[in-house]
């Protein structure tokens, strides 16, 4: 195999620019039901009338792909993985073929295709695929023929074993953000159910304010750090191809907000683009660890050979002779990791293991903040104003995040976003 | 296109003989749901620890198909065909998929094809395509890696316009004869929710008896007058291309009954292998037509241009210069045909067009009565005892129709099947 691994390379040689032409990707909760679904059919159908070539990437219906998951745990104890992408990928042709029936139905031509028929070529890593090639000659020819052209999402075709792939977890999005890529869209629109990129979860804070524009980097940070609005695999091969995202809502008209390279005139007053949060890590503490050389490697190495994703991790140095090891893993990876973890521990010497999933971490992203000393303590301080213990600390040149109990993180939260809300008004042109 | 009528010709060229397959299909009543499917996958697994190299073709579970049927009609008052196929075709991915996996975790290795991966050739009539090729390839390889092979049925692919096409009613039977007849398999296995073909529906004549053997021939007009177990398209297939097929019960073991070959020895004592009755069906009768040549033409030929399927057609010459033709249709037909003849009565100079839904049409079916006289005779009789009415009677050489009163259907199927019974005990050995 000389294939090009796709989401990783830099650039896309030969892509053939496309004037005009739109990826459009509506989510599942875009297409709940078939009332929903025709909504979206009449949104393309408007989009081509007004002019634009449109290329539509449809998740699959509401809990269509849960059910489907569900039926195969029904049957198996461990669904096989190629099966498990034959079952769950249907879920998207489903929804395609319903919303380009619908467009029939509004007088409009249109052609539904499923992942493989639309050229998108993957590795044959099943349930977790990646793009390695996009074969865009059928989408091209349907665009001749002027027809709005509905992908389904999430799944490709590995040309190695000829099976039908699906591209795990966003994977509509990075679908929607290849297509751009190939096609050499203008945008890509991703639809969902909030008015563009927020500063922070609307449920927590009513007053967070939509984004105009957001940078590459901020939206990978913010994705990394619990912003549910996009993955941060579709927005790496963005960045990668230059494609500029446009975050909207799919039953409201409004611009939303453009994902795009950093812009200094926009960007160097800004100093905060968001606070997020996520509830779904669990903080462990590896007690009283001899310290020497090679310790934390073999920690870190045996739970990565595990497929355990290690998030924060804090060690500090100690006079004792031993020091504790904390660090941050998803809830979810738990069940795996305590086995080793507790065998480690008797194996390295530690005093013990102590896990506590009753945390919640969150996060200031701001590309601004590299130029903006202080940005740090004043989070800091907005915490400690509030009443709230800071355990963690963990940063990046455009983002601080602190773990905290998680029964405190709406005050977080909230306590922080007041705190730079001025900062947030100066960027989205509020008086 | 040079490709050949798969389903039309007279011998498959070429084919390889597979000592030891036998192809196994499943019907949706099969596949209520996970638990039955879960008893599918034993049933195949049982197969195939008996030595048999297993190809299975299963339709969707229970309701699957209408229900997509139903999505389809509530975001388009004319589904577009193309889209139709795309949609209605995941059911069966969907259990095919289910019924690998469960498999898998029985401890063997199964593998489940689409029909375009199955190598299902089709032409391009959506909705209701014919088979003209089968590539068998991928299955010979599974085959030979020793796997169980799941065939999605009811669907293939167009190679002209690479799209995914459907087979129609009695789709998922024709996709298990035509692969049976493609890879030489020894037998070709239809497990349904009765114990093999009957000699009357067992809910009207509870005595019913299973036949062991039925020809080709008497199945097909088994089948033409309604019995459900299966089309007659699948077994037109399998007489073409010599496909033994065995019809028997999913949850039930039990020889079922073997379709095949006219077999002298078996059948020479056998006057009936079954009564029939279809109950779908209107009658309609054209009065007054004047009676002179062309006029029966241009009435059947305007119907079978609009695609209406007339069945039993009676015209008694008359003295009074004119005639009444009636003839039976679908009733699901009526909504088109009714126009054209008000129109054609007009034309023709007819007294008019009198419609009657409320008819049934019983039928003795059975490759014995060529050599039996009287056998017609002997049914007129059994229906006057009964007090039954006959309105039409239509006959061919294994075959006896009458249309009664739908109210009287269940009586008359009754009184049938009793005047013929012993020659079906004769039949199925009953001492």
């Amino acid at each position: 195999m000389t294939t090009t691994a796709f989401e990783a390379v830099p650039a896309l040689d030969g892509a053939r620019r496309t004037p005009g032409l739109v990826v459009m990707k509506f989510g599942g909760s875009s297409l709940a039901d078939t009332g929903k679904l025709k909504q979206v059919a009449e949104r393309l159908v408007a989009a081509h009338e007004g002019g634009a070539k449109v290329v539509a990437v449809l998740s699959a219906m509401g809990r269509t792909t849960d059910d489907l998951i569900r039926l195969a745990h029904e049957v198996s104890s461990a669904p096989h993985p190629r099966e498990y992408d034959m079952l769950v990928s249907t879920g998207e042709r489903i929804s395609n073929a319903l919303c380009a029936m619908a467009i029939h139905d509004l007088g409009h031509r249109a052609v539904s295709f499923t992942g493989s028929q639309a050229g998108i070529v993957t590795d044959s890593r099943h349930t977790k695929a990646k793009i390695v090639e996009v074969r865009a000659q059928r989408i091209h020819e349907a665009l001749d023929e002027d027809k709005i052209v509905l992908v389904a999402g999430f799944q490709g075709v590995s040309t190695s074993t000829r099976d039908v792939t699906t591209l795990g977890r966003g994977g509509s999005d990075t679908t929607a953000v290849a297509l751009a890529a190939a096609l050499g869209a203008d945008a890509c629109e991703i639809f969902t159910d909030v008015p563009g990129v927020l500063t922070a979860d609307p449920r927590i804070v009513p007053q967070a304010l939509k984004l105009d524009v957001v940078t590459y980097e901020e939206m990978l940070e913010m994705a990394a750090t619990g912003a549910k609005v996009m993955m941060a695999r579709s927005i790496e091969v963005a960045r990668s191809y230059g494609v500029r995202i446009r975050v909207r809502s799919t039953f409201e008209d409004g611009e939303g907000t453009w994902i795009g390279e950093e812009d200094e005139t926009v960007l160097e007053k800004a100093i905060i683009s968001g606070v997020t949060h996520d509830t779904s890590e669990a903080k462990v503490t590896i007690l009283d660890v001899p310290d020497r050389p090679g310790v934390a490697a073999r920690v870190f190495r045996a739970l990565a050979d595990a497929g355990v994703n290690v998030d924060m991790i804090v060690q500090n140095t100690s006079q004792r002779g031993t020091t504790d090891v904390t660090f941050t893993l998803p809830k979810s990876d738990l069940r795996v990791a305590d086995p080793i973890l507790d065998s480690l521990a008797g194996e390295i010497g530690a005093g013990g293991v102590e896990r506590d999933p009753e945390i919640a971490k969150v996060s200031l992203i701001g590309a601004g903040m590299k130029s903006h000393p202080g940005v740090a303590a004043d989070m800091f301080d907005a915490l400690a104003e509030a009443g709230i213990n800071i355990e963690i600390i963990s940063t990046s040149t455009i983002r601080i995040s602190c773990v905290v109990r998680a029964s405190e993180v709406e005050r977080a939260v909230q306590a922080i976003h007041e705190r730079f809300r001025n900062f947030a008004e100066e960027r989205v042109g509020v008086d």
